[in-house]
């Protein structure tokens, strides 16, 4: 693998950087290479695609790397053993014939079955073979044995998609690790091998639809739409291709006037509908698997149907039309709220916000219109409740939206492996239909008759050297395709998987980073803001403590800290009401005190500084000791880390440990100001006598 | 006049807003035309110079615009009576006696003298003469009967300066009327005609020395001092000359480094002064008055002499060599003290860091250096003690430091009239050489052999059609010119012939307009930081409340509020020891909590929100009453304002109440978030039992 951007980044660069997972490393113990190179030396494949060319060049790539043979390609089965790469449909044309069932396998599954001598790859469609090549090459990362296999795989979600929020200056809104790869100039950039490689990485772990541009749509990214780009879209879009990924682009609601010449954007105005199905014939030209539009509208100040008194059905129905005759689909955002709420304002909750707006409208949606929802009614918190938007419309097309991008918990700075926070998510009991119907069960598509559904997530990579900053934030991007591919993986499984295919085998090193990962989250949280509170962080940026930095703004984002307690009351019973939002027994259990579970207590519930925890412990207690243990947690981790000198590469080594060290001044920060803040505010010592200034 | 900025502005315009106080309006009342017009229709000028011809030029524009008759210029004294033009020189020469004394005047103090039917205006140099000419007509504006006149007058400081803080970009630092009028896209603007127009109202008010760069002198800027920009400099120097001002820049103390390409700036290094030497000899061929230079080194992140171990006289005194032969002077400014305090450390006090770094220099600096002191020893708050550092070196010279640009004080959407804030520094006895000494007796230069001293301030003018913004801050440039040419005048003198020179005499409008000032430094305290405690507002920007804003942050500006109380513990006993700086009986009088002025309290001790004032109220009661009480009064000022309307013209009025409203939002949101604040950490409810959040 060659690295691309040497120039762009002019940082000390590394192979072992921006090779991410797909490390391919060489195998020395003899016995093992011997038997890999013996099932491995050929490659069989009996059909010709992009995709399945994607595939040989992989495990070629791969095999070469690792056992430093150059793997022969055939193209039939004849006296040669090997991997055969196969479609169901061709392994029927060429008579070949397997013990395995593929009747209940969607169109992305695939088989990887031992047989007559050969591995076999096979794919329901050729996209099945690429997923079964990556499986394949994950398995030898793993040292797994390759003896007897029996494989059958396929998605648990249908739409598993990446959203780009990358700017055509080349900036990335909430982007923390360089700048975009797709964009520098205002153009779309000319390093196409680069994005290969990042398509690489996305089929790797099942993504398969990316959008490229970000959803707030200013000026010239509005013109993406257009025959002034498109040609370039359509480079990008068929490199995706190639690796089974579908692009989507997003765009800006009022394009029929930006780039139309429209006096208007109404979503039932002729002329505007006929602006769109105009778009998309052209846009279809260019790609006819074009995925479809993301849309943020009436939200931020972003344009949208409110303007012309339409709802966001109407708005979203107008480029559903437009875009059915080619099979693409709108992917409409739900972030919808108020975003210049009076902080006197109690009654207001933005909670309530995104399930207020949607839920009336279920159903008036076309069949063709995702409404995508984030996992969390406020903002990507490091702690708060799950939407019950989702779950609540049975008759709307749904897709969870989680954020890979570090935002709100550290922004690739500070550690924090994000999966065990979307199992949560995903494990969430809706009780929509009753006991056990969960959150991956509804984006699964397995509860409602729904014709999409999925998962999206913000992208956290950039043109770093090694695309996330800091290069333990990998595992975000690697675990949250794994894990939508099939949420019933466990977090320490795929952290498991993400370490030995990046920094090897050494169990010293699996130990000690699995550990790191597996604490982070909980170590994040201790240091910042506790018990489902959110925010408390510096505006604009996000980075970093400031208690009382959202607490008078316009966001509906407060804590209503006083000298007696905090929290914000969402009860029925005496607050704006948000938990009857949730289907029962859920509701009930967030509207009681007694039943509301600790780490979501201030999120629903306003409290004295002295309400006695489940632990025991006073929330005050909880909060001091929870910072002062964050930061040696953070004192820890850069310990354990230290150890792991010279078992990896110098130049991870030294990022992850120069992130570790700006972790700890953050953590510091945080637990010095927050524990003053609160101290000030409530008179209550720490009962362990610790320094608070 | 006309208006020069039309185009650049996009603005609706008015030659009124434009011309500030020097309108010259048309006198209506024939009687009194019928007088004027007989005093002033021939100019004689007894002497030639620029300045002379600068003066015939106003007078010539005033007389015309008022009498609708363009005055005769004579260059001798004939049959024809008028006003005559001379300095004491030249009157000598002419043989003309008249009865006067000028033995006592400084070369800038001027007679103006009613004798032989003719008005003379006569000035120990030409600039007396035409700061003669100006006060001619500033009488003649306030409807001031034009017989037996018998002025004799010269000011009281010597330097009357102003700092532009104007960025070569076109950008100002703390400017909140519109970008520079010096400079644009990092080159001195060809609009020459502003300038002049600029360096009229500066005369008009005696200001007789500026600066044109921001003091912070990043790269372009560094080079104004070389060939590349000099021609152009000496343009603008040409015209401010004229007008009796010198002109000075800004220097970047690594100046040695960046364009003379030394290895080092090291004061004491032989070819760093040769470097400045160098320097200084260029400007002089391009701009033989020149002024000197202002520093800011080794102060918030700029370079200074720190960098190579020596100490600021050392830093100074390289300048100040290489200007000698010249006669030009360096302004070192004492803002210095730690930008990156820990918060968490109160022993640290930034109030104590100029007295503590230069106090122990005094006499080191060479006698063409002066160090430019802040009034306070914090930064330009609505209300804080006077720097200690006033009057504290006897043996080296000062210059004291006003900020005209309303940083703190509401930027010029809101209302505050500084004049009566000045006016309190003045008198405020530092007790440096007994009782009396007061600091305008300092900056005179009565109290040390000072060989320079006077007063500096940033400037609040930018290329707005009315130059300041709010059309109401122009009373701050006029008043500032005015009080520090005589520190005696009173602020509300000052008002008086402000309102008349610029909304003419109708008593309504000169009652009004007159009260709306002189309450608003007081209002704008009231909804803003109480009780000389300073900050909580927006970090960067500084408009607008936020409580906490600065209160965890590196800038060594805090409030230490907790659910007891708040306050700066400035105290020998048990504080910073910050009160030692002062004089006695002043330090004693702040060490005491019982003599401290409750205007001042909180800057030096820490209280209880049960603290009793010297009203009676408590600290919190305070607090919310003025909060309340603020809100009121800005509702007030509309209520006034309104009742104008049809009294002053449209564009003036409109942009006074634009900007009046603009101030309710804001004394709102200070007095709803300040009050929720200080109600939720105290939980002391108002006694009236108002509205808090």
């Amino acid at each position: 693998m060659t690295i691309e951007n040497k120039l762009n980044t002019q940082k000390i660069t590394s192979e072992e950087s921006y090779a991410c997972w797909l490390q391919y490393r060489k195998i020395t113990d003899p016995t093992l290479v011997e038997k890999l190179t013996s099932s491995l030396s050929n490659l069989i494949v009996l059909d010709q695609s992009e995709r399945l060319t994607a595939a040989i060049d992989e495990l070629t790539t791969a095999i070469q790397s690792m056992l430093e043979v150059k793997p022969v390609t055939l193209t039939e089965l004849g006296e040669e053993n090997g991997v055969v790469l196969a479609t169901e449909e061709s392994l029927k044309l060429n008579n070949i014939e397997l013990e395995y069932d593929v009747s209940e396998l969607t169109v992305e599954g695939y088989v990887i079955k031992s047989a007559h001598n050969n591995i076999y790859l096979i794919g329901k469609t050729d996209k099945g073979v690429l997923y079964a090549a990556f499986h394949l090459l994950r398995l030898v990362q793993g040292n797994e044995p390759l003896t007897n296999l029996n494989i059958i795989e396929q998605p648990k979600n249908r739409l598993r998609m990446i959203n780009q929020w990358d700017n055509m200056d080349g900036s990335i809104e909430r982007g923390y690790a360089g700048k975009s790869i797709f964009f520098e100039e205002n153009k779309i950039t000319s390093n196409l091998a680069r994005i290969k490689d990042y398509a690489r990485l996305l089929s790797s772990v099942g993504i398969n639809s990316v959008s490229i541009n970000n959803v707030n749509v200013f000026e010239v990214p509005t013109r993406l739409i257009t025959e002034e780009f498109l040609p370039e879209v359509k480079n990008v879009a068929d490199i995706f291709r190639s690796y089974g990924i579908t692009t989507f682009l997003s765009i800006n609601y009022a394009s029929p006037i930006q780039i139309g010449h429209l006096h208007t954007a109404d979503p039932l105005a002729p002329e505007v509908q006929e602006f769109w199905k105009d778009v998309a014939n052209e846009i279809y030209k260019y790609v006819p698997d074009f995925g479809g539009f993301i849309v943020k509208a009436d939200s931020e100040h972003r344009p949208g149907p409110f303007t012309y008194d339409r709802d966001h059905a109407e708005g979203a129905n107008v480029l559903a039309k437009a875009l059915k005759p080619h099979g693409g689909i709108v992917i409409w955002r739900c972030f919808v709220y108020n975003c210049l709420q009076d902080w006197r304002d109690r009654t207001t909750d933005r909670a309530r916000a995104a399930y207020d707006n949607f839920k009336p409208l279920d159903g008036k949606f076309l069949d063709n219109v995702i409404l995508q929802v984030k996992n969390g009614p406020m903002d990507f918190q490091v702690r708060e409740a799950v939407s019950p938007l989702l779950g609540a419309m049975p008759n709307t097309n749904q897709v969870l939206e989680f954020q890979v991008t570090q935002e709100y918990t550290g922004q690739q700075k500070d550690l924090c492996y994000l999966v065990p926070l979307w199992k949560e998510v995903f494990d969430f009991d809706t009780h929509a239909r009753g006991e056990g119907t969960t959150i991956k069960k509804i984006t699964e598509g397995s509860v409602f008759d729904y014709s999409h559904s999925g998962v999206a997530a913000v992208s956290n990579i950039g043109n770093d050297e090694n695309w996330t900053g800091n290069t333990l934030a990998q595992a975000n991007f690697y675990g949250y395709g794994r894990l939508i591919w099939n949420p019933d993986l466990s977090a320490e499984e795929i952290a498991l998987e993400w370490i030995e295919a990046t920094f090897g085998n050494d169990p010293k090193v699996v130990e000690t980073v699995s550990k790191m990962l597996l604490q982070s989250w909980e170590i994040y949280e201790n240091y910042t803001t506790p018990l489902g509170i959110g925010w408390m962080v510096n505006p604009n940026h996000h980075y970093g403590v400031n208690v009382d930095g959202y607490e008078y703004s316009v966001w509906g984002t407060y804590h209503f800290a006083d000298l007696n307690g905090l929290g914000v009351d969402r009860t029925v019973a005496t607050g704006t009401g948000y938990t009857n939002q949730y289907f029962s027994p859920n509701s009930e259990m967030y509207e009681s005190l007694e039943t509301c579970p600790d780490d979501l207590l201030l999120f629903f519930h306003h409290v004295p500084y002295t309400h006695q925890l489940k632990t025991g412990k006073t929330v005050i207690q909880h909060f001091y000791n929870t910072h002062f243990e964050g930061v040696e947690q953070v004192e820890g981790l850069i310990e354990s880390w230290i150890k792991l000198e010279g078992k990896i590469d110098k130049i991870r080594f030294a990022n992850v440990l120069e992130r570790l060290q700006l972790q700890l001044i953050n953590a510091k920060e945080w637990r010095d100001q927050f524990n003053t803040y609160f101290f000030r505010k409530s008179g209550i010592a720490d009962e362990k006598n610790r320094k608070i200034y």
